[in-house]
């Protein structure tokens, strides 16, 4: 059962916070960051006492070409050395590695070449063998290690519990409790938050969430998870991400009370950087297009088209995704 | 102690949906609503299942000259009437009337008379002795009747525990939980709700809510208030309201499980007429300078004015906001 984790006046030390800007962020625009970005926002990430800061996807370059997307689609270390040189700072660096696009055994080296901290594998239900196969070949490269399981909002709840306890008794630091398509309520979140941290704590591990905001719901999410013990919290500058995007890394800090985090220095990227990207044309954040998906539990892609199409015949988009979609 | 109420499968037919797109939103526009704006969000509510609709404020003339404002400032019985007349519908109509604003005795007329159902008196902690002679006025003269608390985000516990019975002791139908400055998590909004439903079971009063969005929350905030028993829900169509907005209706419908709310003619509405809102250069909605104001627990004017003014130099708000206005 659901049990308070602290309360609003203290703060918890097992908290950590994950600024997935670049990765969610880098499928609004095929990630194209300019460097000079990603430097800010590095800087800006390590001010407001960021723990850890994902830089993107370590996708296989023989399955993705590279002068298709932007660097952080393949988070070379080169590329990420470039960014982080002359910084000192014990922030971390996190990259994203999806079952099956990853050469993990090629383009993922040992921890002490590397300037990765952390890898995250990214799994469906049905590829959870793979996914510990990743895990362990991290893990034994002296990597930290989380997974996501993403979709579990179409998952049955018994092969649910199945997997959570294979990945439990797996190498892995951290599970993350993944709310794809922007579907899950706060009460959802808190009883799947609690399935998630049963298993946990048998197994010793750490619990995460990623939410998404098709509802206007991934901030009160994060925060209704972390009120009964989740403790690894993503979020993204703005919100930037995917479709409705994410939890607002600025609701987040205004909100965590430890005094090493610190909601000015991300404000300060907001209006210096971030709101030229929106001013250039992109596009991400809630939208009536997004709830429908989140409401209808189905993929954003749909609703992605629609509003790049310019479209704003939302009834009829009810009846497509009624139709098709689903 | 708060108690669950209801399930996500089932629905509580004490649910009450309450749009107050044109009293809340007025303030973003002045009340500059066409007849043809509020005639379609009159039929949209009907078609929708809304149970109330708040056409706006019924504002003093000797206070307010009426040149200054659009009609539902004001919201004289001939007025709504034009809106109302030849559609068949049991929606009823709402009206705020300040404490201080409103010279009831003359405006608010024996509800025979009117085509109003539900005087919404609005007051602070101060002015709840003035509140209650409102309210023993409307419902001599046959209305149903509300109270909404302000700013109680300011008010200290004690003061608001004394103020909710004076109001419970007396005719009011309906006590609402307003979180004015959108300043509440969702676990605070869990405990007044408590405090209010626990008040309200005493007298057999319902408990209503009203939020806003500044952090994001509004929705979130009023969805759990409901799972713990609270039942008469304020919204607006897009969240239209002073500076970070309200509970989008767009959400609300998609959450609620009675057949009757339907999600569709909102959606039909804001393709039809709110967008145009928004492209004629009309701003309401989050924004980082209303999470300021909210996380600081003060009123959103001069997080309005920010952006009014074009700006976007939200660290330097910040300090203005620290220095001045708390």
């Amino acid at each position: 059962m659901a049990t308070k984790n602290g309360d609003l006046v203290s703060f918890r030390p097992d908290i950590k916070v994950l600024d997935a800007t670049l990765r969610d962020g880098g499928l609004v625009n095929n990630f194209q960051f300019s460097d000079d970005f990603v430097r800010a926002l590095y800087q800006a990430n390590i001010l407001a006492g960021v723990d850890y800061m994902e830089f993107g996807y370590k996708a296989d370059r023989d399955i993705f070409n590279e002068s298709d997307f932007g660097k952080w689609k393949f988070c070379k270390d080169e590329d990420i050395r470039k960014i982080t040189q002359g910084i000192d700072t014990d922030m971390k660096i996190a990259v994203m590695a999806d079952v099956g696009r990853t050469n993990f055994r090629r383009d993922i080296l040992p921890k002490e070449e590397s300037p990765i901290d952390m890898i995250r594998v990214a799994t469906y239900i049905n590829s959870i063998p793979a996914a510990i196969e990743m895990i362990e070949d991290a893990k034994r490269k002296g990597y930290e290690t989380t997974v996501n399981i993403m979709a579990v909002s179409k998952v049955n709840l018994d092969e649910l519990k199945d997997g959570l306890r294979h990945l439990a008794a797996s190498s892995v630091d951290v599970i993350y409790l993944v709310d794809s398509f922007g579907v899950f309520y706060p009460e959802q979140i808190v009883r799947l938050s609690d399935m998630y941290l049963e298993v946990a704590a048998a197994f010793n591990k750490q619990i995460g969430i990623h939410a998404h905001n098709n509802q206007q719901l991934a901030f009160a999410n994060t925060i209704q998870a972390l009120t009964i013990g989740v403790s690894y919290l993503d979020a993204t500058v703005n919100g930037m991400g995917r479709g409705a995007g994410n939890c607002y890394l600025e609701n987040l800090l205004g909100f965590l009370r430890n005094p090493k985090y610190r909601l000015t220095p991300i404000m300060k990227f907001v209006q210096d950087y971030m709101l030229k990207l929106k001013q250039d044309g992109l596009i991400w954040g809630p939208d009536i297009p997004y709830l429908l998906t989140g409401i209808l539990n189905t993929h954003p892609s749909s609703a992605i088209k629609f509003l790049k199409d310019g479209r704003t015949d939302y009834t009829a988009f009810e009846q497509e995704l009624l139709d098709n979609a689903l």
